[in-house]
């Protein structure tokens, strides 16, 4: 019932959010203005809808200080991830809403209107596209090396020098070629940016990307993930496990690799450590989390 | 006539690819087997259906020597770009067939089976998505500078130190907050890298980014975005006009800006060459072309 309230919540907010895209390209309204209007209209959708549930978003964070996370039904609401594709009409921008309980994310939604694509999870029932098709779409390959990834990134909004230098130097490692000069180059398959946070979730626990490295305040998206077999570690100074958190619920950095098949010598979670380990040995820690 | 026959051609080729690509994510057939057999059925189709038509592909750059461009009618096919999403299931691979005559390009067939869209333009005719889409979809805006780009970039194949160096740095500069202290930084809005130039092409032509720059035989792409206003510019030691040449079309490096619309102080097309500019005084040029 629930899961079923939250489709329809997000499939009103996916027209909101194409109304206010569509107004934005064709000039009709202020950027920044309708932003914060669509924020505002959906809210308070939400927070009518779910009256006795506790809310942790963006603002949350940017007003200073940092929330506290009780054991109340909390939700966790981005209402529009990729802002800068919502405004540029670029079709990776979505809802992404997740329900955190007792301090572990339980359930998933997050719904792109420029493809009509919703991605979900529930605790311990799977993750789905569009209600229907199970996640990962594939029965999960094995993973033998950096260099057959495809691994999405994103640039940020910090872009100071010392940010940019450890972010470069970072994918010139994945991507370059150790036999072509580039030291400790791992020569990934390839580099993904599409510019949402909650997509690069949701595609890597679809199979589509096998890796993705954030920070950030993204339930939905780790529940999504874990319930489609991904693993979902923490930060480069963190103890491998994957069971998302307090500090990764509530914005601290964490990377995701897709579900990798067990194979005859390796089980498949080993694997996903080992693929951890190497990609924290190959980029260099932008920090601060 | 024509126009219809190759639209039949792509959806067929489409579900071709989506076939293979399911393939290989299920592991039943080699990778390399798969793409040479998925490129031989579909040019064997194409090449009966027009046999009068010369092609040329990336197998003609690749067999080493350059081919040469005649006034005859001309093919110039990549039966799969984005391969490297087409084996991770990335959504963004498709089929790209451009039709050149008298060294012009006249037709361009953009098809990506994995979204279900068509990118289609006949010289003279417009560019559309899926045959009813004019492009770009929304009325040209102007574009002040490139702090508000959405810029598509590729990591490429050649992944050697001389090459990644002077990527990362373009990069960098292209991103990087001059504020915070990164020389000549643009603080461009934002990057996309999806790993399909075509698609690519057919993201400028539709306004959903605003610059792309490429090397490569794409003349689809080039004649889907003319047809919607971009500008098509050569490297940046060439003369800046809009009129795709022989050497753009057989593969040189190229720009392709989105449309812009005339202001009061400035016209389209010199807003268009002033970006093109300006970018060029951005980034290091990584040759050969």
């Amino acid at each position: 019932m629930v899961q079923l309230s939250i489709a329809e919540l997000e499939a009103r907010a996916g027209n909101i959010i194409l109304d206010g895209s569509k107004a934005i390209r064709h000039q009709t309204v202020a950027e920044k203005k309708n932003a914060v209007d669509l924020v505002t209209e959906w809210d308070g959708e939400i927070r009518s809808a779910y009256p006795a549930f506790e809310f942790i978003g963006e603002e949350s964070f940017s007003s200073g200080h940092k929330p506290t996370l009780t054991d109340n039904p909390t939700f966790c609401v981005d209402p529009i991830d990729g802002t800068t594709n919502f405004v540029h009409g670029f079709p990776f921008a979505c809802i992404s809403l997740g329900l955190i309980y007792l301090k572990k994310p339980v359930l998933g939604v997050i719904f792109n209107p420029f493809l009509d694509q919703m991605y979900s999870a529930l605790r311990g029932h799977g993750a789905y596209l569009n209600q229907s098709q199970r996640l990962p779409f594939f029965a999960p390959a094995p993973f033998p090396s950096l260099s057959s990834a495809l691994i999405g990134v994103e640039y940020g909004s910090d872009r100071s020098n010392a940010i940019m230098d450890k972010k470069v130097a970072s994918f010139k490692r994945l991507t370059g070629d150790s036999s072509g000069g580039v030291q400790g180059g791992k020569m990934a398959h390839g580099m993904r940016s599409i510019g949402s946070a909650a997509l690069n979730h949701a595609l890597v626990a679809s199979g589509s990307l096998d890796i993705y490295w954030e920070i950030g305040c993204w339930s939905a998206g780790i529940v999504i993930a874990q319930e489609a077999g991904c693993f979902v570690g923490g930060s480069a100074s963190a103890p491998l496990d994957n069971d998302a958190n307090e500090d990764i619920l509530m914005g601290r950095k964490h990377i995701v690799v897709r579900a990798i098949g067990d194979t005859e010598s390796e089980k498949g979670v080993d694997a996903q450590k080992r693929i951890i380990r190497d990609f924290y040995d190959t980029v260099e820690d932008y920090g601060p989390n």
